[in-house]
């Protein structure tokens, strides 16, 4: 019987899980850790910001989605991964007790470690911005939405040097361009989305087809002021610094932060603590550890003038994750491994009253196919995708598509 | 009885005038002084230029729809407002007399200045080239614009810097593409729109919504030569010359001039003698002085390279005018005033075969509302308007939407 | 009975042999000279490439369709004109002799030098990129297309600085694009396209209505990368190396090189070799010469940053043929020319799965009319056309359309 050990319970850590186990069944002790003990629907944060969803609607207890399909969960921080010794060492969780747990393969789907502190006065905490990467964070930032929309004033909206994930920020300047129409509001909020891409459209992965005109010509629609190209200096309170000399005021702002590797498995990667794999999303020095998600480093298709880095959507991290699953059962099982595809993405941005569809395939360019296309109908779909998605994760249907 | 004088008749001078008749009746006796006895309906000069109306169209006697309705219509030049005395002066008119006229309340509504002197060698009267904004100078134009169809050559048309009105420019771009396509000689004309605004669309007031890429593209499509974000050094006989250097030779140009006060009110406003005001169109200082139209002071909604203004429409005009006269109502009938709204403006500019629709709401950014669209049904929206307004006017019906 | 001699056998040669013959009969002895006894339908080269032509689908024996008409055909090179003395010189071509032949008229229609040398390891025969410009380039450009279906890699096509016509490069990033998507292997093919045009659709006439919003929204929903306002230092193996440091690494470049005048006719034209004429194709000094087709020297609309030339195309080719046979008529007969009118173009650029329509009129600005659009039906009008030139060329019927 193989020990398996997943560190991570959202996309990639539960579908890693769920597939192992339907893979290898008896064969395989499959252990989940993490120092969170929800399954939170994360591209619905947006929505929860705005006032859309509870925080209820969007979370599953990992324990209780995993325990009943034999799969042990441990609410415990990981701390530090041996490689040559395979083990994985946790802090004192729920149970009090640090952990030293040996594993025959580790799957490692950790998320990213969001680096306020490059940036002096950035961030939730110490400093004097909203986020939008966790469910603690979005609850914190829908009520310091609400009070803009009971005292309005000057947002920023967008992402600083170093970040990899652009969608829900744009996502969410959409979402309070159109909830401030609906409260006839919008002439006293003037909104502005701040970017480290090029340009915009950009996305870390160099436009989706007619991105960057989709963007400039729905933005300049909605009169969404945009500044492209800007790494941060530093925030004070009410106002974003730009290097570049210029003063941003706001009474709400809400940026991405750099994101690195987590300390745990950091020392694995390269040194923003990003882990190197293989096609197969095998280590590429330590055979037996798997890496998926916002942990695998991917290079960037072009350098950019400001640092940004290639998002790795849930879509992608689960197809990550299927194929490292496959992988493993495979090398158990002693059969061939399939032959992993190039990973391809489809993401639905919401844009408050409507929609757009991105796809591409594969993620970076040259690519095969590319859309970026406007629909009310896409709307519906994402919104499908979201009741569709935590009733598969209930129900522990990793198999369904 | 409230003595009260209105400088001007234009679009502010006869609306503010009529209102305050109808509100006040008997306990108001109402002056309205000017140096031109017309009211000209100054958005179809453009038309007049191109030859499809004629002066006698568009112009009304200011007395003839003033005196009917209980209106004082003085024809002279006011040349020096005391406002701690409460008087206005004025230089001999039809009369031969010079008046000295003491009001309870003044309302200001003389319009711009036209500083062709500011740059060497503009404008018609010492310079070479035409202008759109007074009947006069439309009418020279005209004339100038039959020769270049009899001999054709390279035209200019556009603002020089500190201009604050950009739209019958962009109408005449259009206006004169069409008529020269329609006599099938657009190919002996290059056509070039020169202009102080940092981008095309901007029109003083920082794009309206989509109107960048929408001027883009309609300038294009009818091979539109355009510059932007540019100031004039200086105009020799035939050739416009920029600071940056660039000369364009011309046969017939036609340029909107930097815009300041009018200098019997400009000592009462800034520098440029453009008068602040609160919201409710009084002047700062003086709280029996209230402006309208061109002659406020409107800050604009960000500093461009080079210096350019926010447009006050007569639409917008009109709206000021009925809100001071509501306030000055209630001040004499010892009622709370009404709130004013934001300023907000519609306006349909002619584009030769089609028009445009252009709505900003407030006029500056941050808006609840903004638009800029295409239609051939605004063309006739903006035909039925015109003969609307006139019909107004000359009966007096200022109570009518 | 007068003399005329045609030098060159493509569009303008072609044309104006037969015109001459039709118009003049019995009064004039024609003699096409060709170092080529070929007429290629040049336009269907990219498809040819892309093989979809073969070279007997294309080309006809220039004797074959001569000859019958009563029009001699000397397969011989031009090797020098003497104006003066009225007497083309050949070098020993099939027949083994050289000749001396006196003219009464002549009519040069010799097309572009392609001025490979100017650029270091540019071109099919010393260097290392491909071309489109001759049956036999295009024959083994279809080779080295080949090879990259089955080997695919990093595709560069474009222009480089000096040459005046880049519509088959635009046509054959289209194709290439549309080919690779086809074959499901477009991502396999970073597709990159080099331009010495300022900006997309330029196209050495300032651009054609909204021609650059249409190439840069098409590349961009194709994903063509582009780079505009390039000049090429040199070529070495692999690898395209521009004068601003950049390199492009390739395994296939279809580069168009810098065009000049061919020898035998140079010295009768500017330091390109380029020959200057008058609005009836009439050389400016000797008066008994016609130059028509790319010969013929044009003034580019406005300088650009990187040297472009005018296109002339086999639409505008015909035309000048057709206008030059016509004054040669009108001289010989003692009759009043024809007053010619300005050179208009129409062309249908191929967009592999579907085309577009470009029309100037005339083909520099301004223009009386232009027109840049996308249609599936241009395309089978472009296929038809090249039958129905091919079976008028073949039958002689110049005077058809």
């Amino acid at each position: 019987m193989k020990r398996i050990v997943v560190l991570g319970s959202s996309f990639g850590g539960l579908t890693a899980a769920f597939d192992l186990k339907r893979f290898l069944g008896k064969d395989a002790a499959i252990t989940v850790v993490s120092d969170d003990d929800r399954f939170v629907f994360l591209p619905s944060l947006p929505w929860l910001i705005m006032g859309h969803r509870r925080p209820e609607d969007i979370t599953l207890k990992a324990a209780d989605i995993l325990k009943p399909r034999g799969i042990d969960f441990l609410h415990e921080a990981a701390v530090r991964v041996e490689p040559e010794a395979s083990k994985v060492f946790t802090a004192a969780g729920e149970s009090g007790n640090e952990s030293e747990i040996p594993y025959d393969y580790l799957v490692i789907s950790t998320g990213p470690s969001l680096a306020f502190d490059e940036i002096p006065g950035l961030g939730p905490d110490k400093g004097h911005t909203n986020c939008t990467f966790t469910l603690d964070h979005a609850v914190n930032t829908h009520a310091a939405w609400k009070k803009i929309l009971e005292d309005p004033g000057p947002v920023v909206v967008g992402s600083s040097q170093g970040v990899s994930c652009f969608g829900p920020s744009y996502e969410l300047a959409y979402e309070m361009d159109a909830e401030l129409r609906r409260r006839n509001m919008r002439h006293r909020v003037p909104l502005i989305y701040l970017t480290s891409e090029p340009y915009l459209g950009h996305m870390g992965v160099g436009g989706l087809g007619n991105s960057k005109r989709f963007f400039e010509d729905t933005f300049a629609e909605r009169e969404i002021k945009c500044m492209v190209n800007q790494a941060i200096e530093e925030i004070a309170p009410g106002e974003v610094r730009l290097k570049d000399g210029t003063k941003l005021p706001f009474k709400f702002a809400m940026i991405a932060p750099p994101f690195k590797g987590v300390p745990a498995v950091a020392p694995l990667g390269n040194p923003r603590g990003f882990i190197p794999v293989d096609k197969q999303y095998r280590h590429t020095r330590y055979k037996n550890i798997f890496v998926v998600g916002v942990a695998v480093a991917i290079a960037p298709p072009e350098p950019t003038p400001v640092p940004t880095g290639v998002p790795k959507t849930g879509f992608m991290t689960v197809k990550m994750a299927k194929t490292a699953a496959a992988v493993i059962k495979a090398e158990v099982k002693n059969e061939t491994p399939p032959s992993p595809g190039e990973l391809n993405v489809v993401c639905i941005m919401d844009m408050g009253n409507t929609a757009a569809l991105m796809k591409g395939d594969p993620v970076l360019p040259p690519r095969r196919k590319s859309v970026t296309k406007k629909g009310a109908q896409y709307k519906a779909l994402k919104i499908a995708f979201e009741r569709y998605f935590l009733f598969k994760m209930k129900h522990g249907f990793s198999n369904l598509p």
